[in-house]
């Protein structure tokens, strides 16, 4: 195993939103130099990065010239400039995870491909190149209502993902290649985040349970451990285990998965990085899951994944009539309360359902971390000093 | 309570040493912007600062300039030009804790007389101000052998400390201000960090048991519970709260106590800021002392201080027979094993004995966190690539 030299790394991170933030705080511990490229010089990330370098992930020039700078590059975002990426290899980059893997994840077809030939639940599927095939395959009767589409690429956080329950949704549906799925009835959403290095050591952290918000789409609450029983756990960590192992990458993995009615798991997506699932670990787990990304970035062993106490997290995300300049609203009251950790993320602007920060709240039992996390949603509200909206 | 409006507050550091640097770790959890003087540029918080400024702490100038650049100023290290923090609390600066309590404890004869006067345990003592008057007053027979000469200004880990045995030593006296105590034959060296905010709510945190590593008078080893019975880290803990709260000072107090071979308490040194003695409370405390003293600092609740798990801390310090640019030996090795947290501080130069990092150890016994911790001080060494000495 190559020696750690913390003294003397540059660790390259594309994109500096929160995720490179909080990768950022755990690397300082470790004396590693970091260098942040993003188009936004008051991203959150550069605030406390060694260096930042302001330009574009989608832009070529941008992330080449970037990663010539660095020993080690790595990415909080998937939607990089692929062909950068692969020329920096091929000069002799170090790049964590591998652009094979990140390449295979852009194209969420080639995703459910590769689920499907390595035996990985997945919802069944198929592949189209625009709308007119759709609708000519629902005329012919070999797709029926309900299904979901999705766009192959640059879907995010929600966004590039259709419900199509009948024929009148089949107007709003994308004219772009999408992969078709049919539709799951869902009990509930688990994730689970899996490490590995480049000796094949592999590691899965606990499960998750999320809770979503059916407002915004995005991840309300989420629990560790998950309340859905020790069996589906230990169920999803091995899938989890067995997907990253699969892929024959190094870094993290964060799976999320359905669990359908039957009681069976389904994956819906993975992201190669540090994941909104996996905020918890910070205070709740021996490792969390920015230290264990370095660790697999690096090369080196892997952390502990066992939990030191229950925790529930949740986002803190802009109030839906708010955009302007942030103003958090119910600081001072939660931070009053054992167990209750902010984490604000620096964006100066909020907007309707934007991710400012989070709180992970930890407590002896679940039960109290549950009231507690209720009542910071109830107090803990982001708005701007001008209601705009 | 003051609200605190995170996306706006400008936190000045005097002095960017590895507690600035932890401090500002936790600052960014926040989105608190951090201003550090130094007169390093290579000093371990210049790396993750907002905004690093170059200066000496000792002096008037860029003290008072760097006080006017920033919404609330704290510092890390004791010995600060206490005229420009008066002039800057004159022109309306907050500053926490107040150059009041600063002034008392840059003081260690009026630092014994406040402790004398308010009841607080410490060893008997008498102030000098040459070698002279003490020499004389040995003569007299007003003062026996043994007894330690600590020098009223300046000292700092152990330096400007004098064992004095015998008249054979009396050649090694300090000729300058000073304090002259009885010598105390010590069981063991405890810690407590008490806390304080300007409503007055007090906390501290769980009593530490000190082991010194008698070649350079460093701590070597914290273990936190203590293992001297409860009664006796009670007791260490009322005494910290009740001097914090006669000091009526904000922020954190680090108070050192001896307990002496009838079993008591006394209190050997304080120091108004994050401590050496807090650092196992990153991971194994609900709230960090670091945490703990931004929230004194801005005037927030002050957090939980319950223990997690059991830990052990160690100091990495430099070997005895290198200096030069810094190497870490064994450091993969001891990232493998569960629970083991390193802390690298980013000097780039090592010295023999100079504090470059620690180690933190948590475990779910206080037997495994020890057995871990004696593992990563026979292997995790701090060494140059030059073997100079």
């Amino acid at each position: 195993m190559k020696k750690l030299d913390a003294a003397n790394l540059k660790l390259g991170i594309v994109a500096g939103g929160q995720l490179g933030k909080m990768l950022i705080q755990e690397a300082s511990k470790w004396d590693i130099a970091t260098y942040v490229l993003d188009a936004d010089e008051n991203c959150p990330a550069g605030s406390i990065a060694t260096q930042y370098f302001k330009g574009s992930h989608h832009d070529f020039n941008s992330v080449y010239n970037f990663g010539k700078q660095v020993d080690v590059l790595t990415y909080e975002i998937e939607s990089i400039n692929i062909d950068a990426l692969f020329k920096l290899k091929e000069e002799g980059l170090t790049i964590v995870p591998d652009p094979i893997t990140l390449q295979l994840i852009q194209d969420k077809g080639l995703q459910k491909e590769f689920y499907r030939d390595h035996g990985i639940p997945t919802a069944p599927f198929q592949l189209f190149n625009n709308r007119e095939e759709i609708i000519e395959t629902v005329s012919s009767g070999k797709l029926s209502f309900p299904f979901v589409q999705k766009l192959r690429k640059g879907g995010y956080d929600g966004r590039g993902v259709l419900i199509v329950n009948s024929t009148s949704d089949t107007d709003k549906l994308f004219d772009e290649p999408s992969v078709i799925e049919q539709k799951i009835e869902i009990v509930t959403e688990i994730a689970v985040i899996a490490a590995r290095n480049q000796q094949g050591e592999v590691k899965s952290f606990p499960t998750v349970e999320m809770v979503l918000d059916s407002r915004a789409n995005l991840v309300d609450k989420l629990i560790c451990p998950a309340g859905i029983g020790q069996q589906l756990c230990n169920m999803a960590e091995s899938i989890a285990i067995n997907l990253i192992d699969k892929l024959g990458m190094a870094g993290l993995l964060a799976v999320e998965f359905f669990v359908d009615t039957n009681g069976n798991l389904i994956v819906n997506e993975v992201a190669p990085r540090p994941h909104n699932s996996g905020h918890h670990t910070i205070e709740s787990v021996i490792t969390s899951q920015f230290e264990q990304h370095l660790r697999a970035v690096l090369n080196l062993p892997l952390g502990s994944t066992k939990l030191k106490l229950p925790a529930v997290m949740v986002n803190l995300i802009g109030e839906p009539s708010h955009s302007g300049p942030v103003r958090y609203e119910g600081l001072t009251e939660c931070m009053a309360i054992e167990g209750v950790k902010v984490h604000l993320y620096g964006k100066k602007q909020t907007r309707p359902f934007r991710k400012m920060g989070h709180a992970t709240i930890i407590a002896t039992t679940m039960e109290e971390a549950l009231a507690k996390a209720e009542f910071v949603q109830r107090t803990l509200k982001v708005k701007s000093w001008k209601e705009s909206m």
